[in-house]
């Protein structure tokens, strides 16, 4: 298990609270065959949010106007902080994007109709998206567990970070809401460096 | 500047929003002469939680029920974390408390009245509290910089954090809500590691 200490910039995207349906429950909040209105492209290459947003309900609170990211998923994802499950009332586990077995539910309301999902709704785990080369470069690999260091006046380290390797990724370090605000993420504070990573 | 490397473990407590009002504030929202109820000790001695609420108010959005803490201080002073402050459509710089000078106002409402603060909302800055004896045990004082680790999933190192002496302070790491959910602290993650000091 070699320790790899290393030092490369990387630029941070702070995810809000977001949405990506299956075709099916597209079809049941917004009309059968609907499709998706291009908002603007996201960095992921084909990712885009949607100009839809729909209604997301907890036990507790909801939340209006969550925007929906494009295209559809094999299966319906919601991303959200752990500030929004408290408000909301419900305890998602904290997860990559894709795997959401026993993760929590909530009800989902569009303009055509309402969908209670059963699972789906995450906190998503900090994670780093790099290209092939950049990946090779930086010696890391898809499962390597990263930390990525903030500066600034609430600098931070963040441990435990995933890193996903695809062919389709731009370099950018992942965080939710609750995460960018804890370490004073700004539109002049908007990188951190990743300092080491455990391989396995 | 000698770097100290130690590892000492310390209790993590989250400060939800709240508010510390002076006594002329208190008679203008609560009446005059008016005297907080105690709710509940806090571990800081003398330091309480009141019975009572009172309102804040941004340009965009509003908190009620919004926590008083007591007794009265020399001047008011609100601590929001960064996403309460975006909810309420104002920027609060991160502060140690007291230090309140040019900082973010807002209205602030009680059954008898209501306050335009000029300032003393802050987003409070991470500290730790430490009794003379502790510190003088991990080679601390006042105006140290320390940084203290958290583990489990959403583990994270916490850089620039401010260290408070007083023989009146019980040890204790304080953290606001959005670093509380960024890093995970729960009530069965709740304690953390100072983990190195660059003295003065």
């Amino acid at each position: 298990m070699p320790i790899i200490q290393q030092r490369h910039e990387i630029p941070v995207e702070v995810s809000a609270r977001h949405a990506h349906l299956s075709r099916e429950h597209l079809d049941i909040l917004f009309g059968p065959g609907y499709e998706l209105a291009k908002l603007k492209d996201l960095s992921q290459i084909g990712q885009f949010a949607a100009a839809e947003t729909i209604t997301i309900e907890g036990l507790r609170g909801k939340f209006e106007k969550v925007r929906l990211i494009g295209p559809c998923r094999e299966h319906t994802q919601v991303e959200i902080s752990r500030t929004d499950a408290r408000l909301l009332g419900i305890e998602p586990p904290v997860r990559l994007s894709g795997d959401i077995s026993s993760s929590s539910g909530a009800r989902l309301s569009g303009p055509q109709g309402t969908v209670e999902l059963g699972q789906g709704v995450i906190i998503a785990q900090r994670h780093l998206h790099l290209d092939e080369a950049t990946a090779e470069q930086w010696s890391l690999k898809s499962g390597d567990v990263a930390a990525v260091e903030i500066g600034g006046e609430r600098g931070a380290i963040f441990n435990n970070v995933a890193v996903r390797v695809h062919n389709d990724f731009m370099p950018a370090f992942h965080i939710d809401t609750d995460e960018a605000n804890a370490a004073g993420i700004t539109a002049n504070n908007n990188h951190g460096y990743v300092i080491a990573v455990s391989g396995n």
